[in-house]
């Protein structure tokens, strides 16, 4: 059947997001025609509103409504401990976490030769203008622990390393909750290439 | 972590979908805010024309964005032969089949008493009437094969005949590309009942 087009056009729409499929994104129109109308208004204003008010913050790059965000502003956090993650969504992981006291900078990608990404499409000047600007002791690599995220944090660790920055790297283990039987040789063999004394 | 103001809002809105949990809505929530701005004001736009441009056909009950809908409209179908769903949904479904030249009749639910829903909440009135109007040969009730679905048909069916309308029950039993082994009782056992020669 041809949809009629107004239902046509949303379905299309819905499709374009990251997982919804044809039938996925046909179920969320009918729910959207099924809403109360003050709701889907406020669906479509969010999206509208999302887009029109959150920027980067000028500092660290992170996803803000404000200018500098709240982290970089924050006078109890220690602005001395930089850690670097790929993604907004990386700061939000963190910060779940509530153990971090330190500030933040978004990388918005990682070095991926293959993929034609380069030091110059993520904002690693912005990152060494920022080292050179303001005291910092201590850089955390909280790239993700795969190839392109390894490389990066190396890339950065050796441009860095020279002025006397502390540069150190997440660690690689067994997932706490995880199963020895389940894991991966590469997951595994880091464990215990990084084992410690108790 | 708190979200920042406005991405909470469309994380918010988001999870309000069916099938859409907290991480789910998030990764939505991001792409969104990483996407062309035309594209997610096309999203906004198409949410909002959905809602205001559909509304009801009002002889069938369909969604549409004309009244009557295309199909009541259409002179090449056969307009004494109607087909009875649940939902607007269902017709996109039979629609997809591309078999079926009669119209429809969209009954927006199903009786079930424990929810309290009763005749009067379904357009079963709107069918009564409309029977009285046009010359109908055929009802085909094509509810949902299950309890409500079933008692739905039967009672639409009672109410119907005494007019000397055909009342006909859409076919239950195995479906095409299924295995008999996996096929559940009452599946099979109506695919027993209503075997037909060959």
């Amino acid at each position: 059947m041809q949809y009629i087009e107004p239902l046509a056009k949303l379905i299309e729409n819905l499709r374009a997001l990251p997982g919804i499929g044809s039938k996925t994104a046909a179920r969320l129109a009918y729910h959207i025609l099924d809403m109360e109308p003050s709701k889907a208004k406020a669906l479509a204003k969010a999206i509208i509103d999302a887009k029109e008010k959150i920027g980067f913050c000028n500092t660290c790059f992170n996803l803000s409504d404000v200018n500098p965000c709240s982290i970089c502003a924050a006078a109890n956090r220690d602005h001395s401990t930089i850690c670097v993650v790929e993604q907004p969504r990386d700061v939000a992981a963190m910060e779940r976490m509530r153990d971090f006291k330190g500030v933040y900078h978004v990388l918005h990608g990682v070095l991926s030769p293959l993929d034609g990404i380069g030091p110059d499409n993520i904002r690693v000047k912005e990152l060494l203008v920022r080292l050179q600007t303001t005291k910092v002791k201590e850089l955390i690599m909280a790239t993700n622990p795969n190839v392109e995220g390894e490389a990066t944090a190396m890339y950065i660790a050796k441009l860095v390393k020279p002025a006397g920055i502390k540069v150190t790297r997440i660690a690689h283990g067994l997932p706490m909750g995880g199963d020895l039987e389940y894991a991966d040789e590469i997951t595994l063999a880091k464990a215990l290439e990084n084992r410690r004394e108790i």
